[in-house]
């Protein structure tokens, strides 16, 4: 163990001095520790990294990433000529570890995501799949300062998650100088005992006091931590504990691996899993949700009813949420699928990094809370989508259309900031019988989708049963005597069609388009309209930045097409007030649609 | 203090049952608590809020907002008939308390905010005003699921705030049903205690010992925390301790209030603070830095520069780095001004909170981490518009220019979910002394900022002392033979210069704009470009959705101007590798550049 916690070190220092860059002295620390755990704990069969039953070995602290791909290299998964890409174009072994690789479930590299991830594979694996495997996570000690850590704590303690084993590599240093607590582990080791975790502080460098450590957290009947004391750049006197040189290679490599007593040939036999056992999962028979048309229902509501639903025709859906679930209506998902539904209370960051990690064994997670809240995890969401995530979120109760509670509980960013993630989906229903087909279009889309969901009630206008898919849209109202076309979704759809209900009166024929499907974009539609109503108004419960009428432009602007466009979209901070007064004072409802109809509708004639 | 706390409890129902929606009962938990703090221990000059020695009391669990303005009453700085108003449309006293009241310092509603924010208030009064005020928050029991208040606790302890009390009304119900630890506190007291705070567990309704729980907390050289039990709906028999009344006005509010004792007209003296103490601020001189043109300096390193610039002319600036001071150069300003210089470690949600909580004192905070980890924040960045805050932020390595860490380090999203900001600015220099410029722009604006500093070097091309205004652009090359634009920012203006120069030799004219203002954008330069030369190409280090183009597609939509636009931005997952490499593999860079407009250029002769 001793000779490959020295290999490891070795490699570490020529990976990063091949790249020129990289963090080997964060995993110098942690060598001796990751060393005893390949050699004696760790059950992976590299040659099958499908298999269920492998542990699972989260890097939570992702920039020690020359010691996971030494680790790679030692435990025969890739060879020294792959070791020596670090960080090239091209190359597998990014600066970050990222799900390319086969080894990798999740990308990590934003500190103080990995524990909470690894929380939520430990609870697919012991909750849902009755699975013997263990999860394995390393963290670094500067990353405890995130909050997200503790909320992986508190709900891995609270759900006895004894599959779990977080192993802190308490290296003193941080970036830019010493951590808040340096080596005194007293503290964080105490908080951790609160959060019911069996806990122990070691020297990180004692092979043989770590052998104890995961013999001891294996042993135990919760989730275990070691806070283990170590030296950054441990085992090369230049670099050893000293500050300066996070993030850097070493200034001579060569004189390093000669004091690390030289390259060598040092490979470790992993031990392989058990045999994964089958599972069983419950399964309620639940109707597919249809509504009346005409009814009126709010798409939160259908969201719980059809995700009741899919939880009855497959499987693998289970469903989480912020201590909301009242008011998502997942509750309605709970009350018939009690065992695939998972409390989060309120910890948003937590929701969606157990989401993330169940969706990495294979589950389909769905999140929810309110649409403002989930902006709590945007930074997760953010990496979710590197890691390749397959996750399914909703937020609820979005826009000024909330009415009494006030801005801060109205989603009025999520539209854009969820539109700027990688591959994402943003979806935005505009009733019920609608949300149902688009929640089903959600499960069977693999990557990061977002459903908006409105509090009020709004017509339905859809025939239960009826197909939508991403990416499409629904004309509505269309004549060839259309003057200008009203794009809306959501409860802003139900203004457009009341506006054009009005206009009709007044004698202007307008066309609606439901954009329910934000992005991907309908283009084809959008240009459609505006090369045949020379007219568009956008309406939307959201800010102008980054929203619908956003959207339209760039479809319209792309396309070269010139047709007058007016953006209806909150401007100005709302307060509280019945929601039809707050649609009116953000100028979004049906009588400010119509009077910017007026303004760009085609003239009679033209 | 009993017929004033019955008191609170009368209104706070009266005031639900007026607005026909609320949260009393989360409210009526507190009454206790609040009457003895009003009564005994609150320094607070209602008529005078802008007294700087009043002490703060900020409502974290903010949706207990009947009971704060039940207290407002009580203290005699609103009338019953306004109480009455609460959640009509145009009252202040909205459903969670807004900074429209001028007794609120801000916004709460999104909850594990009001503690971390009350952390940063706590901080300015003890670290650079020495001042005796006190801080006082009153937090809920499902908001400690949050770990923005666990980075809160562990902040407060170590910088031994002893300024600071958090009141924790633990009334045992969330939102849909119980919370995590109910009323068994001695977790939540043990981890608390870890965090080094002075830690008390008390009965909340018991008058007395409220009362020396406070005295208790007083006398601590260390910032206190009282783990109040409590009924919710407490002295109701309807609703006390019973679930399912949450956020909900009571059935029966005339019997409530029979049973409350009936409406009183209890008013209570607070106690006036002590006479504010001046204090002062060490000032270093430093020069406004300048770099000759031609110089290759990062943004990053001038935006080091100019804050301790800043900090030298202007003694109300503070500074916040997430523990990578030497990646932002934060620690340029903290070398000059070290008292004012405030290590946040890796709690970016805190860093905010702090420079959120700062600013309600006057102070001018810059906060700075990578781009891409300021998403960590993003709720408390949404929140503190919606409080009015004057918060300046500063996200460092942005895009895949980064190049090696890899697509975790890379802010891609930073420009759409920034601008979807209520009233944000969002500046992105392309040099060295526009940085200064802007930066300095940035402390004379009052609201929510962000600028966007590169991680790589990029050569000087503005004068020293050059002025620059939020809103503006520069246009870098025009000439009447113009066939395009090539609109840029940042690294990417320097791609434009490259690719004008390129076509250039290729006969083709183009005009280059810095659009260095994102939000507000210079729409009259936008406009008029596409006007003269027909065509626009729009370069961004970002992804496509919610960044440059998306702003140029929007003012040419608007203007109802048909110039042929292409939008070259990071379409797909980046990797790890050289900078250049990973600009030509985005499609960013100046031979993509040229490409593009090639494909888009007004012909010759049209």
């Amino acid at each position: 163990m001793r000779e490959l916690a020295q290999q490891l070190r070795v490699d570490a220092v020529r990976a990063a001095d091949a790249a020129g860059s990289g963090h080997p002295t964060s995993g110098m620390s942690a060598a001796d520790l990751m060393a005893v755990l390949f050699s004696k704990y760790l059950r992976y069969d590299f040659s099958a990294p499908e298999n269920q039953a492998n542990d699972h070995l989260v890097f939570s602290k992702g920039h020690a990433s020359p010691l996971l791909y030494a680790l790679y290299k030692a435990a025969g998964a890739i060879d020294d000529a792959e070791l020596l890409t670090f960080r090239e174009f091209g190359s597998r072994l990014q600066g970050h570890p990222t799900p390319e690789i086969p080894w990798v479930d999740v990308a990590t590299g934003s500190l103080g995501q990995g524990l909470p991830i690894a929380v939520g594979i430990a609870t697919a694996a012991a909750k849902l799949e009755s699975s013997e495997l263990r999860v394995w996570t390393l963290c670094g000690d500067s990353e405890l300062a995130e909050g997200s850590m503790w909320e992986a704590f508190e709900h891995a303690g609270f759900a006895g998650l004894s599959n779990l084993i977080a192993v802190v590599d308490v290296n003193r240093l941080g970036q830019r100088g010493p951590t808040m607590h340096e080596w005194d582990t007293s503290k964080l080791a105490a908080r951790a005992a609160a959060c019911e975790w069996h806990v122990q502080e070691i020297d990180g460098h004692d092979l043989e006091a770590i052998d104890a450590a995961y013999a001891a957290a294996l042993a135990a009947d919760r989730p275990a931590v070691i806070f283990a004391r170590t030296k950054k750049g441990s085992g090369v006197s230049a670099v050893e504990d000293e500050p300066g040189w996070h993030g850097k290679p070493l200034a001579d490599a060569e004189a390093a691996i000669e004091e690390l007593g030289g390259i060598r040939e040092v490979s470790v036999a992993v031990q392989a899993p058990p045999a994964p056992k089958p599972y069983e999962i419950a399964r309620a028979e639940v109707e597919r949700p249809g509504y009346e048309i005409g009814e009126k229902v709010a798409t939160r509501g259908a969201y719980g009813d059809a995700l009741a639903w899919l939880g009855s025709i497959d499987e693998k859906v289970v469903a989480l949420d912020g201590e909301v679930g009242n008011s998502t209506y997942a509750e309605r998902f709970a009350a018939k699928h009690p065992e695939r539904f998972f409390e989060m209370y309120i910890a948003e960051q937590q929701m969606v990094a157990s989401a993330i990690g169940m969706q990495t064994r294979g589950w389909k997670p769905f999140a929810s809370s309110f649409g403002a809240f989930l902006s709590r995890a945007y930074d997760f969401v953010r990496m979710g989508a590197i890691s390749d995530a397959d996750l399914k979120l909703c937020g609820s109760h979005v826009g000024v259309s909330i009415g009494a509670d006030g801005p801060s509980q109205m989603a009025l960013e999520d539209i854009a900031s969820l539109r700027a993630v990688l591959g994402s989906v943003v979806l935005y229903p505009s009733d019920a019988n609608q949300t149902v087909a688009l929640l089903d279009a959600m499960r069977q889309h693999r990557g990061v989708s977002y459903l908006r969901t409105t509090r009020e009630k709004t017509p339905t206008i859809y025939a239960p049963g009826e197909e939508f898919r991403i990416g499409g849209s629904r004309t509505l109202r269309s004549d060839s005597a259309d003057r200008l076309t009203l794009i809306g979704a959501g409860i802003t759809l139900h203004e457009c069609l009341k506006a054009a209900d009005d206009l009709a009166g007044k004698g202007i024929s307008a066309r609606v388009i439901d954009l329910y499907s934000v992005k991907p974009v309908d283009a084809g539609a959008v240009i459609a309209a505006a090369r045949e109503t020379g007219a568009i108004v956008t309406v939307e419960d959201h800010w102008a930045e980054g929203g619908i009428g956003d959207v339209v432009a760039a479809v319209l602007a792309e396309a070269g097409v010139a047709a007058r466009l007016e953006r209806l979209a909150v401007t100005e901070r709302p307060g509280s007030g019945p929601p039809e007064e707050l649609l009116a004072a953000a100028g979004i409802d049906a009588a400010h649609v119509v009077a910017a109809a007026q303004r760009v509708a085609e003239p009679v004639g033209a």
